[in-house]
């Protein structure tokens, strides 16, 4: 299951440049200038699958057992994942049309319900210790990582909500989001089975 | 084999965002509702394909050999997989006009075909326990998924008759296929070689 | 570098969807029946690119070394798959055209360099037993190998030859030629690491 | 981090070819032959990625350890690489229109940009041994590579400059540049973990 997760995820990720469309007005450099909404929105969503695919990682080292509820909402996730790249190509689209306010609540809105599906994933499989090792570090370590994304669904629901206020708002957020979760917080990890000696 | 049918499963789960495409007419929301066949119809592959990759994956945890037969027909089903992008393409662009029962036809005719396929390979690899272990529980499980299984290319057959006779009768039955599979019915398993220490 | 390598091949493989193009000429079925050429197309490169993986992967069993020819070597056949949705998009777009004989050489002709790539990698890595394993059983299996696909590249310019010819042919012998292939010839293997024990 | 990297360095790859189209114009031959700086520019950017995935694969070979910063550093080189196949089709696009120049130096520039990427998180990697393993022959051999990357970036950059003098130059030093880097310097080395023994 991970691995064909670790597949999807780079996949979203590359399929993104697919958005990103050659200019056909001339000259080509105010036709790139003027698409810049198309840069910063693949920027934003390049992040976003990169940050939900290194917390899916840490949250499967985490998991000792799977069961079939864990499958079904392990399978949403990565339908959320996989669609990114739509509402990514309509925001890039209408960002600068009266349109706009559409385009960007469906993008952030669609993140919101991403970050819905991790958080129901992860309190699924942490709920009770469910799925997780019964060792005794774990309690603790489950609460931190459980602290943390709860702040992900209202940020999302926050810039959802922008949209309809204030598009900039709402793209800045969505960035700063970015920004926030793009940074890990975990200390220095030593790779497990990676050999110290230089030579291969 | 292995590795590389699941990288085949999840970059034709991933491509299948290709087919959603921006809407050209204005307003926004309304050209997205007048879509909504094209998202249907991704929800129904991308659960297709999903538990396709989750069934095969589960058939290769009980083979221990492969034979030039199995290979062959292991490339027929991925061939099969690997082409859901087109009649799911197919099925959105023609459901709304007069040509919806074709398209319909095709795209349960077309899981009707894989859904064959991976009976085959399945009774193929099963069968007088060719490529399964010699292992006595074997014989009991076999069973229980060539059972499972059976069911399959008759219900797909079904959806592909009843496109001539209501195109949503042929959709909803798909989404109910959909549903009804996409919930394992395994019990809980515990992973195998997955670390009980929380610590990396 | 085996890695990367089926992940080239995967995704490859599964690119060829893409030039399968919904016909916008009514009524559907039509369209579709006149579009046969892409669907032989498409399953003439299918085959094609998963057997060149299937005798890349047996290929990576034999070896134990790798230096940096084989490494430029590898790079130049991963480079002549990666383009065969292009050609295969060419013989598609015009095989019904009077192009169709530029058309059907390119493409035929894409299939014999892609052998000949391959077929430099095998003799560059087995000549002399460069980069395989000193076991003395090799030898004789080398020399198996290198029988069987020394009829690759000969074959493929064969097709080439005849896209000049008649067309039809060409195609006609490219069929042969992936029936030919895709059916391995090596017995029953177990696979290795597989555990017997059907419980997971 | 290392599996989703390769597997973002394998499907950028791939994606490449979405990049060469079917000329529309007859006859096919002059069509095709129109298109030149198409394959040029697709066997550069082929080589580019290729190049880059070699040495990130070899880079983390003589990693023992990440944090946070390290991770930072590789997913904007992830970010570089995926977005690779847009500033191709630019180049491909544009190569023979008066907008030569920005076409050019947007791409030389952005090889600029992921060449600084690379050497920033190799610098970091080998800084003060920060992440390498403590082992004695490291120090040497992280000088050798540093040594070696150290020129990727004045390279690229006096690519970039080349476009505003002349096109062809610029496009000839990146040509240069992958012949250079896709001949590893590496001697020959055995596979870990290969098994001698020519059964599977």
């Amino acid at each position: 299951m991970e691995a064909f997760s670790d597949g999807v995820f780079a996949i979203a990720t590359t399929l993104l440049v697919l958005d990103l469309r050659v200019p056909t007005t001339a000259p080509l450099l105010a036709g790139l200038l003027q698409e810049w909404p198309v840069f910063v929105a693949y920027i934003i969503s390049f992040s976003f699958i990169l940050i939900m695919w290194v917390n899916h990682h840490w949250m499967f080292q985490h998991i000792v057992r799977v069961d079939s509820t864990f499958m079904l909402l392990n399978g949403l996730l990565l339908l959320g994942i996989t669609v990114v790249p739509f509402p990514t190509n309509l925001v890039a689209t209408y960002v600068l049309t009266p349109d706009q306010t559409t385009a960007t609540a469906i993008y952030s809105g669609w993140f919101f319900i991403i970050a819905i599906f991790f958080n129901l994933l992860w309190l699924y499989a942490s709920g009770r210790g469910r799925l997780l090792s019964e060792h005794d570090a774990n309690a603790g370590l489950a609460e931190v990582i459980t602290r943390r994304y709860r702040w992900g669904p209202p940020c999302y629901f926050l810039a959802f909500v922008l949209a309809f206020v204030w598009v900039p708002a709402s793209l800045g957020l969505n960035v700063l989001l970015a920004l926030y979760y793009v940074i890990p917080r975990e200390r220095m990890v030593r790779l497990p089975g990676r050999r110290v000696s230089p030579s291969q």
